[in-house]
């Protein structure tokens, strides 16, 4: 047996075919590259049974991961979050079996790690030195820790109004940060020239291949936690997209192994109103979305004007009978807030507005009662501190607290 | 087979007993109380082989956990947090088995999500309606959040100057929030007057006995994780000390259960310069410690300058000859800074106390080489971000990164 059973990267655009043991960024054609395994050979060689044992992280499934020398694993210990009944919150949606996926109990506090994980490993083991990439602040976090922890150099370029915490992460974590006055895709144009000038490997969103493969394990761990059934509904929030594709990626595969069997779930792209270039696509019923001018949203991660993963998105959207949906920065801090009263749960902004849409879709009777419906979190509500504002009041030593 | 092995409550200082069945708070000689089990029963009941296939969370060891019908349990699938190998900060140091325990992943991002599943979940099955309890931060966060999900009702209070974060947590969850002009003793001393006045019960720092339960299960999972060795030596940053007691009596229990065998590992409880009762008492060989007065260390968790479970704490040090380590502010941001640059894990100012005791516990030669050493980090860094400071350059739209 092989630690893993990859096998090539194919282009799922023009169908070009790449091998895994060298440096491959985009498609000669300028879209990202997916991994491929040998998922018949592994078929034979593996029985799901045999993962219940392992570690609980992602690399648990390493057969169906990049990465071949198990000495080139960098783990801070990510993957098998928890998968939580959310039963006093589905009670006032509407919902018996809604279910929470909590990416805040990760490394860095948010999903991102699992794409940094799998991607600085696989980098480690392409021998990259030194590696550049834009972010809004949680990828960069993540992607700085797992370099210095694999010895890889970095640099990482965010919006000046990013959120704070992630600057701290990178910063200790010795990468070199710069800031921009600008957007994400404007952080991505000064590390594009960094790249071409100083010969960086580019770790942007898709433009390695690897970070899909980290992501995909969120959907191979919901399927597993609900003993290798699938959820009638998985609701995402949706900026570059990675995890979407991903767990659309990761659920063919798990039917091709027939771990899984029955219908897909539909995977719905949640957007924000301020943000939504997906949902725009998806109304229109579009294969790719434009460029979203003057975006705004408290829900920083999912401030992506225009994702280069767009088509693959709307792809896993459009062929699960899945849906984009866009909700109001009021809608998702107002489900922020009834979350942590109703479950004890302080979640991202990010999820929060994938739970909002969750409650539109149960409104609208896009989901029924007994539907099993997971929503993503991706990440920990300590990392946006500034979402909650709080007064109480003082006390005096001596002073009692009022009747 | 029970889902719980609890027996009863005893006191380790006059022995007297109580049932668990109902609410009991501290001893009537104000001793805090300790849970008893049925060890010898569970001894023939359960292997600890069959412990592997169960849930990656703490009540995977629900036998020896005091709620009695799994129907209390309020999770948020806290525990199972990674036992990370530290290679490289192991060379720094000189340890090939230097280990770091991450509290980071769990929910709340810090450890006292461990007391407060365990603690609200059985003051769920002995009928609580409110709670009350003072915290430097992070307790009161785990504490509202948990019984938010529990639909009991709290009151929190905390130090004005504690850290910002936690008193979003608590406020978001819907608690009674308090700030207190002074310290956690402070707000403890108004904490007792509401009890007292309203009937409420107490969450304060082993004035309820089920606390220390939930946090002893770092200790059986460190031995788990260790396939079920005991480490040489544990380092435990100690405010109040709960986790260090429940890690000692957590040994205690697997070497009766003959779960494990050998030595105990030494214990080494570290503090702050600013703040170290425990490291004066037991320099000076003493039972108890005394007040300090005028405690301050940024490591505000464990602030703490007198510790009513610190006779306890004591035992634990001398019972397994360990020791106790004051480190300086200095001392301990360094050592995050150096733990980020090295190993990629952002840790709290108190985790980093614990590794900068064990870099000089190496150093003093009371540590060798080939021990095995486990330190355990309390909590995220993200918890804490005024830790770090960063002003990284800024670029405008246009501009290129400097060579």
């Amino acid at each position: 047996m092989n630690f893993s059973y990859v096998s090539h990267l194919d282009c799922p655009v023009c169908s070009n075919t790449y091998d895994t043991n060298s440096v491959h960024q985009l498609c000669s054609c300028g879209s990202p590259l997916l991994v491929r395994y040998r998922l018949g050979e592994l078929k034979n060689d593996l029985d799901r049974e045999q993962i219940k044992a392992r570690k609980p992280d992602l690399w648990r499934y390493h057969e169906l991961l990049p990465v071949t020398d198990p000495s080139h694993v960098v783990t801070l210990g990510e993957g098998m979050t928890p998968l939580l009944h959310f039963h006093n919150l589905g009670n006032d949606y509407g919902l018996s079996q809604l279910y929470m996926k909590d990416e805040g109990l990760i490394p860095s506090g948010s999903f991102k790690a699992r794409g940094a994980a799998v991607g600085v490993s696989k980098a480690k083991e392409l021998g990259v030195q030194e590696l550049a990439m834009p972010t809004n602040g949680n990828a960069g976090a993540a992607w700085a820790l797992y370099a210095a922890r694999a010895g890889i150099k970095s640099t990482i370029v965010m919006p000046k109004d990013a959120p704070s915490i992630p600057r701290g992460e990178v910063a200790l974590a010795g990468a070199n940060l710069f800031l921009v006055n600008g957007l994400i895709s404007d952080a991505g144009k000064i590390v594009a020239q960094a790249v071409a000038r100083d010969g960086l490997y580019d770790a942007s969103t898709l433009k390695e291949p690897y970070r899909i493969e980290g992501k995909k394990t969120m959907g191979i761990e919901i399927v597993e936690q609900l003993d290798w059934q699938m959820p009638d509904v998985i609701l995402y929030p949706t900026g570059g997209g990675v995890g979407l594709i991903g767990i659309h990626k990761a659920l063919l595969e798990l039917i091709e192994l027939g771990w899984v069997s029955g219908k897909l779930p539909r995977l719905v792209a949640v957007q924000a109103e301020g943000c939504a270039p997906i949902v725009k696509a998806w109304e229109e019923k579009k294969e790719r979305s434009d460029f979203w001018n003057d975006s705004k949203t408290i829900a920083f991660g999912i401030n992506v004007p225009k994702a280069l993963g767009d088509f693959l998105v709307l792809r896993a959207l459009y062929e699960t009978n899945g849906a984009a949906v866009a909700v109001s920065d009021e809608e998702l801090l107002q489900e922020q807030s009834k979350i942590a009263r109703l479950e004890g749960a302080f979640i991202c902004p990010e999820g929060a507005a994938a739970f909002a849409a969750a409650r539109k879709l149960t409104q609208s009777g896009w989901m029924k009662s007994g539907e099993k419906v997971v929503v993503l979190n991706t990440g920990a509500g300590i990392k946006y501190p500034d979402t909650v504002q709080v007064n109480p009041p003082i006390l005096n030593i001596g002073d009692i607290i009022p009747s």
